[in-house]
Formats: C-alpha cells, sequence, structure tokens
C-alpha cells in the first residue's frame, strides 16, 4: 500500500460539525475566487475596462449592490431557518451526511467559468472529467474500460432511465434485423422464441455486423426509435416489488406501460427472492414471452437490502444454457455502489473475501470486533462487472452535494441504439475516438446541457479518494461501523419507563449496509396501528414537521412497510415487536424509524459512547413529551379521540 | 414606475470583464460562506467538538488537506488552460455570457446546505424557492397563477420531455374513458373522431369529473401509462423541420417513433410556416389522424427565429370551429422566453406595441434609433398564454449559471396524469393545497433528486431582477441592442483587402431576437463548397479548437444550414452572397458563422465603437492567417491538395 493513500485522515476532507475545517475551506474558496478573477482580468490585459471606478461609485451602482446584498440577506435568512442540518452527527435519517470539501469547493471553481457539459466546444476541460469519473466507476465495478463507458446524470432517476431506454432499444434491434431482407441471415439460424430473448453480447455484435454491412442507421430507424413501442414486441420488465418509484415512471414514460412491470417478491432479508425470479423468468420463456429487462437492487432506499447479483447472473447463465434465451440486466445501485470501495485492495482489485476482515483491520478502517459485508454482499458485488448497466449516485455515498447521479454501461456499443447529432452542437473532428470522446455527452445521453462544475466536483473527490479500500471505501467503513454499533446499542437498550408506560425499542436485523430500520414499542399495547400512529408521532418529534430542526436534539426518518410492497415479509418484523398475526393481517403495514447512518464523525468509539448517551436521554425527552401530548389531548377531547398509547 | 427597479444598474450584475466587481462579489462570497459556517458552530453549542486542535496538528491531517489543495491546483490549471472565456464581450458564440453574480453567491450559500428538491423533507427552504420561480415565469407569460404551475429541471431539453409525456398521456385518456362502462356516457356526445383530437381544456374537466365520479386512477392505468404506447393512438408529432435534436430524442424516448413526427418547413425567415401548418393539420385531421401536439419554437438556437404563437393559436381555433379537433401546443422558449420580461411594464402588464419604442426609451433599456421586437414577434409573445405548456432555460436568456432550465404548463390539473408517489419521499400533510405543494417536485416531475441550491440561484436573481422591463428586460435589452449595432457594421463594412484576395461580409437579415448569422465571402470565389470550407477555417481560428481558447482575440460558433432542415430557406441567404442556384442545388448547405449577442458591457455606444475597431482588426488578422495557411498548405501538396480560396 502507498503510505499517501493510507494516511488519509476523514476528518480532514469535511468542513465538520463545528466548522472545525474553517480556515482551510476559506482559504481554498478564496483561491477559488481568485484564480477565476485573474483569468478574467488576465484576459487580453490590454483592453481597456469598460466599467471604471467613476462608473462604480454612481448612486443606481451602489444602490444595485446593496439590492443584491440585501436579497442574499433574505437568502441566507431563510436557508437559516429551515435547512437540515445534514452535516451533524444529530442527523441519521435520509441518505445524507456532510458533504466533501474538496467537491464543494471545486464546484464553485468550475462554476465560475460555467462549462456546459453538452458540447466539447462549451467544456473542453469538463467534458475531460466527467469522462474521467466515468471509467472510474466502470473500473470500481471490474468492467473492461476499454469497452466500458459511463457519464454523470441529473441523479439515480435520469439514470435509471438511461439504462431503461438502452435496454429496450436493444430489445427490438433482432425484430428489425428479422424484417430486413438484406440482413436477415445474420440471425436466421434463431429460433422465433429465441430472438424474443437474444443474450445482450450477440445483440451488440449485430450492431458491429450491421455497421459492416453499412445498413445499421438504416435498421435503427426499424427499432422502436423510428417506429414506436409496440408493447407485446418488449415484453415485460421484471422488478422487485419494493421497486423504487423511478421504475412505475420509466414503464410510464418510456411507453412500455405500468401493467407490463412483473413484480418480483422479497426475501425476508427484502433482497429479491431469486428462487421466485427464476420460477418467473423460466415460466414467462416457456411461455414466449420477451423479458425487457432484470433490474436489481444494490441497497433499496427503505431497507439498505442488497440484491444477490451473482445469483441473478448465475440464473441469466442457467437461462442461455438451458432456452438459449437470456436477458438484460441493469442494476440499481444508486444508494449503496460506492460501498464496492471497500472490497477493492489499491491495485482495485477485490481482496479475497477470507482476508477482508484482516486487511480491513490492518489498513485501519475497521476495528477488530466489527466487519462487513457479509459473504453473501461480497459475491453481489463481485459479480456486478457481468451486468449490463449499472446506477450509482455520487450524490449518496459518493459525499457529494446534489445533485450527482452517474450510469456505468458494460460496452459502449449499446450507445449507437440511442445516439443522436445536431449540427450546431456537434464538431467534425479528425480521428473517430476524438469524435466519440468529445460529442459523447451531447450526442449519447438523455439530457441536453448540464453543469461541468458537477464534473469537476465528482473529478476532485475521486482525484481524493480513489475508489478503493483505501480511500473512499475509509469513508463508507465509519458510517457502516457506526451503524453497527448503533444497531447493537439500540438492540440492547432496556425498556424506557416514562410514568406509567414503558417503551422498548425493536431494530430491523442485520442490514445489508448502514441503514437501520427500528421502532419504539410501548409494553402492553397490542394494536399495530397505535403502534404505528406512536411512532408516526415520534417521527414528527425528529424531524422538520414539529418546528425549526435546527432547535432539535436528533433528526430522523421514517417509512412504511407494508404488504403491498414486501408480500409477508414485515411481519418478521411485527411478530418479533409481539403483534399478532391477526393484527397484521387487519393492518398489513409497519411504520418505522429509517435512518441511513452515513456520519463519519462517530468512527471513533469514545465519540461514539459520548452520542449514545446523549440519544438515550433524547429518546426518553421525545417519549415524555409525546406521553404528556396524548394525555392533554385525551383530557380535552375524550370522547371522540382514540389515544394511541395506553392510558388510565 | 418605482425608482428602484428604474435604478438598477447593469454594470453591477456581474463580476465584469476584468472582474471589476472582485470586492464585492469576494465579501460577499465570504459572507455566505461564514453565514453557513456561523449556522453549523450554532447548532447545540453544548455538543463537545469532535475534531479537536490536537487532531488537526496530527501529521496526516496536514497530509490529507495538502492532497486537497493539490487536487484544487490542477483543477484550476485545467480550468485555467482550456475554459471558454464567455464573460468577455470577445466571446460571441453560443448562448453564453457572463452569468449573475447573485446566482452564483446564491448557489454557494445553498450548496453547503445541500437541499434536495426532490423531497421536501429535504429541503423545507428550497422546495418553496422553486415553486416561487415556477409561479414567477408562469406570470411573465400571463398565465393564470391559481391554476399554472412551473417548475426546474436540468435543461430545456428535460421541460421539453416533460411537455411531450404530459401531451402523451393526455391523448390516451379519452380512449381509456371511452373503454370504461361506468363514465364512458361522459364523452358519448363525442364522434369517434372528435376523440382522436380532444381540445386541452375538455380533457382537463374530464379529469375533474373522473376524480368526482371517483374512477380516475382506475382509468389513468388505461391511459398508455398502464397499457404502454400504442402509436396509432398517438398520431403525429407536430415539430418544426428545423427541429431541435431534443424533439428526435423525445420520439424515441415516449415510444412515439421518430416516423411519426411530421417536420413543418420554415418560411423565408426560418419561422415555421404557418400556412403549411394549417394544411398538413387540415389533412391529417381529415384523414381521422391524430395530432399528438403540435410544437413551435420561440428562438431557435441556429438563428434565433421566433415562430408565430399567435397564428398557431390562431389555427388552433380554427381547427376547433371548423371540425370540432383541436391539438396540443408546447411552445420550446428555451431561448428566447425571457425575452418577454421586455414587454410588460413593472404590473407586468403588456405595454401596448405602439407605445412600446417609447416606453423603451423612457425607461433607458434602449436607444432612440433602436427598437426591438417586429410586431409580429410582439404578438407571438403576447399570444404564449393561450398555449398549454412552454420550455424556457434561465441558463440562456436568464443569465444563471449552468444547468437551470424550467417548464410552465397552464393547468396543472395536467399533472394527475403523470404523477407517482412513493412512501418514504412524501408525507401526509394536513390540507390538500399543502399536500399538493409539498409532494410535487417529488411526485410530479420527470427527474427525482435535485439541487435546491439551482432554485436558490433562479429565485435570487428572480428578486434582483423582475421579470419585466426595468429588471430582465433592461439586462437582455443591451445584447439586443449590441446585435443590430453589430449587425449594421457588418452589413456595411467594405470588403478586406488581404494581398490579392478580397472579403466581403454577408449577414443574414433581420433577426427576430439577437442571434447573428455571418459569413466571409471572397470576391470572386463562384463555388459553395470553397464558401464553406473557408467559414468553417474561420470558425476554427476563431474557436477552442486552434489552441488555447484564452490567447485567442475573438470566440464564437457556426453552425450549418442544409435542404434538410431548412429546405430551400437558406438558398435566399447563398443567393445573396452570390452563388448560382445550381451551386446550391449542387452542395445544398451552407456554413455560416453564428453569435448570440448576449453581452452587456458594449451597450455604450462608445464602447461599441471601440471594439468594433479591435473587430475588425481581428477580421483582417485571420483572414492573413487563413491566406497563409492556405498558400502553404498548397506550395506543400500541390497535387491533391483543393484550395478553397483563389490562388493566383
Amino acid at each position: 500500500m502507498s503510505r499517501s493513500f493510507q494516511n488519509l485522515n476523514i476528518d480532514a476532507l469535511f468542513l465538520g460539525p463545528k466548522s472545525e475545517n474553517a480556515v482551510f475551506f476559506r482559504e481554498m474558496m478564496d483561491y477559488a475566487v481568485s484564480e477565476h478573477m485573474h483569468w478574467r482580468s488576465g484576459f487580453h490585459p490590454g483592453d481597456s475596462a469598460l466599467i471604471t471606478s467613476v462608473d462604480r461609485h454612481e448612486h443606481n451602482y451602489r444602490e444595485t449592490l446593496y439590492r443584491t446584498e440585501g436579497i442574499l440577506n433574505q437568502l441566507s435568512a431563510k436557508l437559516k431557518n429551515t435547512s437540515i442540518p445534514f452535516f451533524s452527527p444529530r442527523y441519521l435519517g435520509h441518505i445524507n451526511s456532510d458533504t466533501l470539501m474538496v467537491s464543494n469547493l471545486a464546484y464553485v471553481m468550475a462554476m465560475m467559468y460555467n462549462p456546459n457539459n453538452c458540447s466539447y466546444e462549451a467544456s473542453p476541460t469538463t467534458t475531460e472529467l466527467e469522462l474521467e469519473c466515468g471509467l472510474d466507476l466502470c473500473r470500481m465495478f471490474g468492467y473492461d474500460t476499454k469497452k466500458a463507458w459511463g457519464h454523470i446524470t441529473s441523479g439515480g432517476t435520469v439514470a435509471n432511465y438511461e439504462g431503461m431506454w438502452v435496454a429496450r432499444n436493444l430489445k427490438t434491434l433482432p425484430f428489425a434485423i428479422s424484417q430486413h431482407p438484406q440482413v436477415k441471415h445474420l440471425i436466421s439460424h434463431k429460433l422465433p422464441e429465441q430472438l424474443r430473448n437474444m443474450p445482450t453480447a450477440e445483440i451488440l455484435d449485430l450492431i458491429s455486423a450491421l455497421q459492416e454491412h453499412g445498413v445499421f442507421e438504416e435498421i435503427r430507424d426499424m427499432t422502436c426509435r423510428g417506429t414506436g413501442v409496440r408493447p407485446e414486441i418488449l415484453g415485460k420488465l421484471l422488478v422487485p416489488q419494493s421497486k423504487h418509484y423511478s421504475w412505475m415512471k420509466a414503464a410510464d414514460i418510456f411507453g412500455i406501460g405500468q401493467d407490463n412491470i412483473v413484480s418480483l417478491p422479497v426475501n425476508e432479508h427484502y433482497q429479491t427472492d431469486v428462487e421466485h425470479m427464476r420460477s418467473v423468468t423460466f415460466d414467462l420463456i416457456e411461455k414466449g414471452e420477451s423479458i425487457l429487462a432484470m433490474v436489481a437492487v444494490v441497497g433499496t432506499t427503505e431497507v439498505g437490502a442488497i440484491d444477490q447479483i451473482d445469483e441473478v447472473v448465475a440464473l441469466r447463465k442457467e437461462c442461455e444454457e438451458r432456452y438459449g434465451q437470456s436477458f438484460y440486466i441493469h442494476v440499481d445501485a444508486a444508494y449503496a455502489g460506492y460501498a464496492c470501495s471497500m472490497l477493492l485492495d489499491e491495485q482495485g482489485e477485490f481482496v479475497e473475501y477470507h482476508d477482508l476482515a484482516n486487511y480491513h483491520y490492518a489498513a485501519g478502517v475497521m476495528p477488530e470486533n466489527i466487519s462487513w459485508p457479509k459473504p453473501e454482499t461480497y459475491n453481489s458485488f463481485k459479480a456486478m462487472k457481468e451486468v449490463d448497466s449499472i446506477t450509482i449516485d455520487p450524490h449518496k455515498v459518493g459525499f457529494i452535494q446534489y445533485a450527482a447521479g452517474a450510469i456505468c454501461m458494460k460496452d459502449k456499443r449499446i450507445l449507437d441504439l440511442i445516439s443522436s447529432k445536431a449540427a450546431y452542437v456537434f464538431e467534425n473532428f479528425d480521428s473517430h475516438e476524438s469524435t466519440f470522446n468529445k460529442s459523447i455527452l451531447g450526442s449519447s445521453i438523455m439530457e441536453g446541457s448540464k453543469a461541468g462544475a458537477t464534473a469537476a466536483a465528482l473529478w476532485a473527490a475521486h482525484r481524493l479518494l480513489p475508489l478503493n479500500v483505501n480511500g473512499y471505501g475509509k469513508v463508507i467503513a465509519a458510517g457502516i461501523v457506526t451503524a453497527q454499533r448503533l444497531l447493537d446499542k439500540l438492540g440492547n437498550l432496556p425498556p424506557i419507563e416514562v410514568g406509567k408506560h414503558r417503551f422498548e425499542v425493536h431494530t430491523m436485523p442485520s442490514p445489508d449496509f448502514h441503514m437501520i430500520n427500528f421502532t419504539f414499542k410501548e409494553v402492553g399495547n397490542n394494536s399495530l396501528n397505535n403502534h404505528n400512529e406512536l411512532n408516526k408521532r415520534l417521527y414528527e418529534l425528529c424531524s422538520y414537521s414539529t418546528g425549526r430542526a435546527y432547535t432539535n436534539d436528533f433528526i430522523t426518518s421514517s417509512t412504511i412497510l407494508d404488504y403491498k410492497e414486501y408480500g409477508d415479509t414485515p411481519w418478521l418484523y411485527a411478530e418479533n415487536c409481539g403483534f399478532s398475526r391477526n393484527e397484521w393481517e387487519k393492518v398489513h403495514r409497519i411504520y418505522v424509524l429509517r435512518a441511513a447512518v452515513m456520519t463519519y464523525s462517530l468512527r471513533n468509539e469514545e465519540h461514539f459512547e459520548e452520542f449514545w448517551q446523549q440519544l438515550q436521554a433524547i429518546f426518553v425527552k421525545k417519549l415524555n413529551q409525546l406521553v404528556d401530548e396524548e394525555e392533554k389531548k385525551a383530557r380535552f377531547v375524550s370522547n371522540l379521540y382514540v389515544p394511541f398509547i395506553e392510558l388510565t
């Protein structure tokens, strides 16, 4: 290991909970601003000044500056009043935390130059940075960077859309070929049902073959891109039942139809049930239906579950061997994608699983008594190089400020199915490779104009934190360690007494990543509805919705695990909390508190202990507040009011 | 007029070509940073410091800071080396210029709080700012702000997509209703062909009726959102022949198919030919085909042409009266949308056209001898309140840094056709209106996570520059005045002599907005190909592609006007340059230099004159360079080489 990386100090990466790095941040901000100002004034120094100091003393000049200042004062007041203190260890809610100083500074630095990565002509610097970042991510997942490509999107939703887009257009290519007399021989060895579900790599080879025959563009116009969508050709989109809302939107937007989504149930760990996936897949193939794509999730937004990608890949192989049929795999790793870096050594190679705990300990990344991941999670990450495309969000576990998503594609030939050109955006360049790289961000992605500053922010983060165990791995580990400690503490917390009431904490066991779900249960309460109301009210007391988040002691988030999305899986948790099967069947949903633990500042055990003492006191305070409220309400509106705690 | 607005000083809005406002900018940047730092350190002041000054003196702490600094040094070097000096009056190319100080500062200020406007819970401050900005834009276009809504997108491309999305889903609603026994009576008075092309307002009333019947969601699942797209129901998408590439992408993405785009030719002013539009529309209706939507453009990206929206609206009315049929209208005003502010008084009312020139002069917005717009452009803007949705780009003529597009919709009921919900993103709120507003940015737009900082930047700009003649109008006018002066100078420039060569400048006449297209023609050259090569090479000499843009004297952009996109319209220009009809028919394309003139710093006539003297000298220099190159090339590779200037 090179010493410089191993020596990364996590505390020096962020502005800090008390702005501890204020001096450095300010100095660098001043540097960013000064450098740009010098760039301006140094541009054709001989040009005469168009704004003189006399102009600047005009009354309306000062007035305009004062107005600007007044608006910024107003904005600052608004932001200070109602923003959420994501930076603080007291915030354990959404997938948010402090963001990297280097990416904030890099954004500001580049923003002043205002590059637009849609057009190389408007962003010679930052287009290159974006392509570099895309390849960083491809490399982390084990893609061959000679063949793969990746780029930045405005977020994971758009990255998922882009995966959907290429998968959909790919699906219709064999049908288009079969209708073209000159080239239909290319697929004449395929049975009609095999044409419905050809392996991705074979279709990509067909693109190359069509280009050699000089008919690719003609045939591309015969795919759904030209003709419009026919849902019966596209077939079914297989998505986990816990489907992120972006897939429902995608099925709508891409003309596929939400009716063509097949929901795959989850297993007891909230992962997609691969056995069920197998039977659905075989069934579709045997009925002669197309499988548009298989979506798997690495880090669900509700419990952080990580699907078993290796098993999905194995299932695909099984289909290929058994039926000569296959399917496109897209992995939505928006949340947990960056965690892959925890498994890589400084050469970017996967550390063997049996060495990993020692490796983490030796690198100072994990303490002796905590390890991550489980073997199946490890295998899942290791198999990601086999899938066709991957969504990953730098603005989640990449610790970049919003908005920065990204998509990686295994084989960039797939872009030919979606690419377009516009005369005024693109230039003619000499070499093909150069043209490809320079025009790709304008011609081969979904969005148009985009801030080059985002690329600068991500590039700077990737340079500071390499995508391996000693870079990002170290920062991500801090959250995992804290999550595991917190889970342990919560699970062992004795009941909290508030007057005559006693509240137990229950936790969802053994998360795949650093998301913790938990609830407070009143001892003696057998009503799941009351339980849900209690936790909903607790959430409100720990969020922006009962006053300024800034004055709150602790801020978390929440979610609802219901039958519609998770089938009977949440029943396991309800049972564990002590509810009857009857209650579960009546209510079919459980409201839980949800904390993505990304904070780096509690990784030190002493700091964590101090935090935990504080947190326990906060729990007592919140529960007192809740009991008071309930008792007051019961007193005043007793006829109508159904209390959600046991009142005597 | 209120004095404070009238007193706006344009020079005080921007950092300035020589960083003239460096002191103010620096002071405000420091304010933004300091305020945020105090916000952090003031959060629970009693919490003990997790990073002490002892920690900060660790060797690896300093090392990490040094590495951060080193990366920022590298980034700065890259940016300074290859960025484009958009801020300078020497840059007249793409739709770019300096950006507002207030929006840069507001972005930085908000970015540190890292709000995500996808979820109100993660952005209580900036969600409100985004909704406010959306309504600002709706109000400018004359929409009823009680019914309308608008929001920020990552750019005009995504805004166009969103217009496409609502138009498409709307189109399939009547068909879904006709298949539902309980409510099909709602449309039983319609003839089948009328069902194909119902007026937007009538379909929106049906949404309300379905909601009253309690079957809206059920029927929504029967639209293309649920069933997938059937291109034959959707019909044709009518788009100007000069179609921006985003429409080709939209037809692909939304499953409509590019084959279903009907291209409408342009007239001699590069505006969509409404006579032709009429005959195509009538023809489609008479053949019983659906019209998915009509797209019109307010400010094409190639020549800045503004379609006659009033005539498009009149055509729609004519269709309704004649056939009882109608169509959805989307206006892509990404480029020129903000110019609407030039037509509004401080109450936001349109100034009567016959008063406008005086009004502009009295407000100090335009000099006496220059006026804008032409009457038909005025009528076009005034009719925009009738269209169904409008794309507008704050990162173009809103003078905001990238990336900020926006869409306005006339009637927000249309959102019900695309909205979705995800349990973990949205909260339950008490009042319906509040729920609507708080969850709308997560549930009813195409994108997911998005930077709240963009909303802060736009909000601050709108507060500083009201959307009327004394705010944005004044800044936009500065570019228009400069464009008109430049056009006049170029048109009257005597031929430039370089050795034995003489070059004339030709300009495209009378632009609708502030975009100028021009070419240099060698006197005596009759070859259009040579002419195109000459101008292409001139572009290269005036762009990043022949070395650092920073050391260049003048930077512009270029485009190609070809037969495929514009039919015979560019022939008028080719003829004007002196080429034969035969040449035009052989080549069918003309390469032009293209300058969107947005700079505010040449509005003063004296400054402009000085700039013009400089520019003439630059032209001479560039032409000399070009002639030299050509002569050298001819000498060395004379057998193979065809020169594009006349060599003796």
